[in-house]
């Protein structure tokens, strides 16, 4: 029986020296992880782990961001189920990202290598494989989240019996690479920025990834939701209509991405944002496959695809691609909300029904997921 | 007869002294404009003048950026009507902006006032009044120039007969304003930009004006018609791949991308860009008027609509608004192509028919527009 953390207490795994796909070496990586919900079965071959992916900015605490799909008696009933995350090989919440020490005992920063998506998906196979377990039921995830569950079934479809990929594409589109760079670009036109090597400064480029981040997140939401909610509307008490454009006169939706960037600076880091959206225009799941048709046509695993109507990041035809071209498609589902890409996040119920087909569709016989759900009008 | 400038020649107009709609004042305000075709009719009635309003980083050389569309034998045919063009105020191509001279003999830069949509037609409007000319047959634009056109009709019902609003809302949208504010953000934050006093100084802070472009050029092309050309194919002779981030080995949309910004920077003054970017967060044409629907109900100007199918920056919905309710609406057409928002400027095929259209539904009596055009499928 593999020997794992305490339930929701973050584990670091040292998983040795890692080489990138692009052959760079990254030494005495590690991944970090949490566990919750007992481990059950053969860590060879038929048990009861998840691995869930988080997204760009997420972390491996998904009792937290998907607080109400994971836990006993939820979607992802934590009595029943081993729910496993990691925390993205490059990021900044335990795992081996730019803030960690090179071997020379400074900060990796700018000398951190590019990563794609698929050395996320190796960092975290080898992080099971220390763990011993060899085998898990089920990868899933949303966005980047998404991305590494792709790839996990056609890097590893020996290790995972079924995947569910939400909210993402097969490849990176173009229109994604363009804005995903002016994230990028945000960031390294920050003066504190040092090509990446300001850990050791006084400064952090913090006003740079704010701007990353209000860009990015008006790729998560739904333009008719944003509208409803904020319109053109000053903020209360403030007047964006003076005769003279000031900085602290905003409009309401201005106030709102100021708030959502500066809190991401307080708790991301901007070098790992740049590695991480890198990895994101990186995605390519036809790199060296023979294309995107041929990937997708020669995966082996039972994949569930789940997209959001409004998503204007990865708009829905793109996991109606996904659908078509996959080899083994369990189901396809379309989360209905004006709420945008970040509907995977937020709607809840839609997600609970969702996330329970899929373990029905996708359990092995024998193995005891709970009742069957009923009267799902998405899916099907 | 109103004494116009030589065909197709800059003149530049004085307006004096202008209070903008939050109560500043630009002293000696002056309008540039070009004009092709001859004045024909009465310049306080029925004539056949044209004002075609250009969009956000446009100019008055409308023969140029619509080559196609504006000329002898085209469907602003030149032969029949006199159209005319004005630099939009706050510009930086004739008409009074950031970089013109405030009275004490230095730029105006920083302390040039916040303008609205409603300025930039009040402006052009005394323009036309200073050339001698009350009313004109059409206004009609696209995007800021579209947003100009629906507050020409609002504002100066007597000086129009019909409008033709093409690719824009009623009032800026959440998502819009965001989006726009983020364009803004990038040239604030360029070391360069001074508060916007940067006229004296011996740099022009191209950087942000370059970044902020390639934002907004990402907003005026269709995902999918981005995704086809470039996908995620690499720069010819750069590999975007590599085991590190290079800022010199790009996927080919950031070549695109960085062609895009790099050109705007040597055509376009980054403190208009500002402005005039501000003038478009400030598009609302309801406000002061009861909100948006009784100002659009209460329009005296017959009204053609136009949208494209795919544009992300004013998706059709917007359109739809406007049209449901506007007063007095003359027609609706759809563009429909892979290009988005930027398909005014280049399905010149679909818009030749839609102006001809527009022409022929908004003639007055006896006024010799041209055989009538049949067999459109894209505007009933």
């Amino acid at each position: 029986m593999p020997e794992l953390a305490p339930e929701g207490e973050l584990a670091v795994v040292p998983i040795g020296d890692f080489t990138t796909e692009a052959g760079a070496v990254l030494a005495d990586a590690h991944v970090a992880y949490q566990r919750w919900g007992a481990f059950a079965g053969d860590p060879d071959g038929v048990n009861n782990v998840l691995v869930v992916e988080h997204a760009l900015t997420g972390d491996s605490n998904v009792a937290d961001w998907w607080s109400d799909l994971v836990g006993p008696g939820k979607a992802l009933d934590t009595t029943r189920w081993c729910v496993v995350a990691t925390n993205a090989l490059g990021g900044c919440n335990g795992s081996t990202g730019p803030k960690s020490l090179h071997p020379d005992g400074k900060p990796w920063g700018g000398r951190f290598p590019a990563l794609s998506i698929r050395d996320l998906v190796e960092a975290e196979h080898d992080c099971l494989k220390e763990l011993g377990i060899s085998r898990v039921h089920a990868v899933l995830g949303g966005s980047m989240g998404g991305a590494r569950t792709l790839e996990w079934s056609l890097l590893h479809p020996e290790s995972v019996s079924a995947v569910c990929v939400i909210a993402v594409s097969a490849r990176a589109s173009g229109w994604q690479i363009g804005i995903q760079s002016a994230q990028i670009s945000a960031i390294e036109r920050d003066p504190f920025w040092h090509g990446g090597n300001y850990y050791l400064t006084d400064k952090t480029p913090r006003d740079g990834l704010a701007a990353a981040r209000r860009i990015a997140h008006l790729t998560y939401r739904g333009e008719q939701e944003i509208d409803e909610r904020f319109g053109a509307q000053p903020q209360q008490g403030e007047n964006p209509l003076g005769p003279h454009r000031e900085l602290n006169q905003r409009f309401a939706v201005n106030s709102y991405l100021d708030y959502q960037g500066a809190k991401l600076t307080e708790r991301f880091d901007a070098g790992s944002y740049v590695v991480l959206t890198e990895a994101l225009n990186r995605h390519d799941v036809g790199r060296g496959r023979g294309g995107l048709i041929k990937a997708l046509a020669a995966s082996q695993v039972p994949t569930m695809v789940v997209g959001v109507d409004t998503d204007i990041l990865y708009p829905y035809h793109q996991q109606e691609h996904i659908s078509r071209n996959v080899n083994h498609l369990l189901a396809m589902a379309k989360i209905v909300s004006p709420v945008g890409h970040d509907a995977f996040l937020t709607e809840t119920r839609q997600m609970n029904r969702i996330l329970r087909n899929f373990l029905l569709l996708s359990a092995p016989n024998g193995l005891d997921v709970g009742p069957a759900y009923v009267g799902d009008e998405y899916y099907i």
